[in-house]
């Protein structure tokens, strides 16, 4: 069964607004197993709707409309919708009593241009919008069944799972394939490289989907299979994930999909160690990823960001003759941060950062992308030099706030440190 | 002139990604006069690519598509677009260039996934990219001149401001619309209030117009206004941020658009002070957002993200008592974290968080979304609780510190602190 998401609005039209309920549909529309084919975005312009509409109606089973139901005039769903379907517009007594039921439980009055949302075309069934004001409606244009939902995000996700969800499952029957998907995120391989090692899946794994997506730093490895039984599914994608874990390696992070801080989190959870920061070119950076991961108070204990020198001796007491020998982006300099925040803290392992994230401050021999890193831990401590060629500073903290954790990883690991 | 707008990519289709490329392209034609009529996405299907590019080729003057052109096999794009012109694909010197540039700039082979990418349709002009390994290309389908760049956001942005924007401009010549448009930043007040507030725009200024767009957890007030002759606009769009500014006060950042992070900087430098971080709750956000602005180390001296009791003693030189007394979420421990970190750097102000970003961690007394704010003044310190009800952690994160921000930005306009 083949569907098609249509999103209507000026101002995802003009970009003002990132259309996000595509998105949301697309992935409970997949998770029944209905085949996404098209997404489209129009303006409210009645006749770009109505010639979008009649030519889905003529390529798609399923078509779910999000936006254009509201009170305005600019709100031109039914009215296009009518048009596509050769038919009028007409008062439904179901809308309306959607409509005055918001209205009554309010205690307001309702007004006219409210009472305008329950003009549905005829031959359309109401969906009730428990949550606003603007009723839904199902209705067939050409060979297509249309399900219009209005476009506020909380009204659009309630009326998708209380009702079109369960009236295309049930349209469905038997017929419903099952979907499954697994995510694994790796680290330090860029996308082709990642790509390369994975050569021969195809021929492994031929009833599985094989899908690279960087989400930089990291890049995900995604597996889809579908079926009408479920029975084979999840121990073909068992199989998959164990055969690209075995072909990647230790840059494989998580086999959940989960990102660094979290891959980071979890084995110092499992070796009851903590941890301390000394953070100077990643500015913070690190210490926010870290602490996005629910639970992060078991082991994170301290973070200090040192932009200056002067912090970087008063605080985390880096000794003023490295300073003025290597300069602060050394990995002499990192190795006495690292070992100052864990001083200070108490933690098992100290890591710092010192580099240059730009667009200024590079030189010849340290341009913009260079880090330093320091790992300080009970036995000892290391320094490492990394250099990275990104266009922008935001790159460049999230590249080397990434370096910095798998420096980490792989000392919990017990592998080798990373190289770029 | 009709743009359309394309976005590739299974993880598009399916919804796993929100594509969020496809409204900077849109609003960056929109802001040099060109008409985006349509945004389509479909996923790595050649034969669905294909009919999306010949459909396009009928319709529009111009079409931005994003994704597709990396090195491995499901990325279509070229060969999409070289089918739907009826011609081949061909090594292109310009992109092999591209692509070898890349990789010489980075030390490294180039290797075969990576040359795939300097196949391009024949007659295609090679777009460089001057920050990834995929080049893009402009060919023509039909009748509509085709830009296809890389899905990247970071890619796809460069190549869209370096390249197409300009050639477009220059096709445009004299037809060319003029279009200015203002951008101003608030935070404090919801988008329904802000819009409340702006009540009566439409009357005083019915030659632009007006629209909010949350950029959260700020949101932006955005003013157009479209002419012929460039003359009077921007004398318009200059009263009509005088107009909003007005009312909207202290809840205005920025009329330049600008975040919090660089509004409270700008102040910083206007006065010459420094300053110094404690948090907790915020876990490193603060720091991350202060130092994300370049010029920051003019300003910020030093941060520290104590999350354990511990660390807030030892460190930040809170009390002992004061953390027995009344915890670690208490406007007294969030004024003596403030004041520690003020003086160990010796900073003009002192700014610190402690609070609850959930989603456990609440009491009844201080729920989830409870946040304490202590800002260290020379002149002494004050201590805030605010409370929110967002439904994430992040979001929470993100609220505490623009509100940790206000606080401090208001101190140094000598204005009252917010409410919420």
């Amino acid at each position: 069964m083949n569907a098609e998401i249509v999103a209507t609005g000026e101002e995802i039209r003009t970009g003002a607004l990132i259309d996000s309920n595509s998105a949301h549909i697309a992935e409970r529309l997949t998770n029944n197993g209905v085949a996404v084919i098209r997404h489209t975005s129009v303006g409210d312009d009645l006749e770009n709707l109505r010639t979008v509409f009649s030519e889905i109606g003529n390529r798609a089973d399923i078509a779910v409309v999000t936006g254009g139901l509201g009170p305005t005039a600019d709100d031109l769903t039914a009215e296009a919708a009518a048009k596509a379907a050769g038919v009028g517009l007409d008062l439904d007594p179901a809308a309306l009593d959607s409509v005055a039921a918001f209205f009554k439980a309010r205690q307001r009055t309702m007004n006219a241009a409210s009472r305008k949302q329950a003009y549905l075309p005829e031959g359309a069934e109401c969906i009730p919008n428990p949550v606003g004001t603007a009723p839904g409606f199902r209705l067939k244009i050409e060979d297509c069944q249309f399900y219009c939902l209005p476009g506020v995000p909380d009204e659009m996700r309630r009326m998708l799972a209380d009702a079109v969800l369960q009236q295309i499952s049930k349209r469905m029957g038997s017929n419903q394939p099952f979907y499954r998907s697994r995510t694994l995120s790796t680290f330090g391989l860029t996308e082709s490289r990642a790509f390369e090692q994975l050569a021969g899946f195809e021929k492994a794994f031929p009833q599985v989907t094989l899908g690279l997506q960087v989400q930089f730093p990291a890049v995900l490895v995604k597996l889809y299979a579908s079926d009408t039984r479920d029975g084979q599914l999840n121990e073909d994608l068992a199989a998959a994930v164990g055969w690209v874990t075995r072909k990647m390696g230790h840059y494989v992070l998580s086999q959940q999909g989960d990102p660094m801080e979290k891959a980071v989190g979890d084995l110092l959870i499992q070796k009851r160690a903590s941890l301390a920061l000394a953070e100077s070119c990643t500015g913070g950076l690190l210490a926010d990823l870290l602490t996005n991961v629910s639970g992060s108070s078991a082991y994170f204990v301290f973070g200090g960001v040192s932009y200056s020198n002067q912090a970087k001796m008063d605080i985390l007491k880096v000794s003023p003759e490295t300073l003025q020998r290597h300069g602060a982006v050394h990995e002499d300099t990192a190795i006495e941060m690292a070992r100052g925040a864990r001083n200070i803290s108490h933690a098992t392992y100290g890591l710092s950062t010192s580099g240059i994230a730009g667009p200024t401050g590079g030189t010849t021999d340290k341009p913009v992308g260079t880090v330093c890193i320091g790992l300080a831990t009970p036995d000892g401590a290391t320094g490492h030099r990394f250099h990275f060629w990104f266009g922008c500073r935001s790159m460049h903290k999230q590249m080397f706030a990434a370096a910095a954790l798998d420096v980490l990883r792989r000392e919990l690991l017990g592998v080798d440190p990373p190289r770029f």
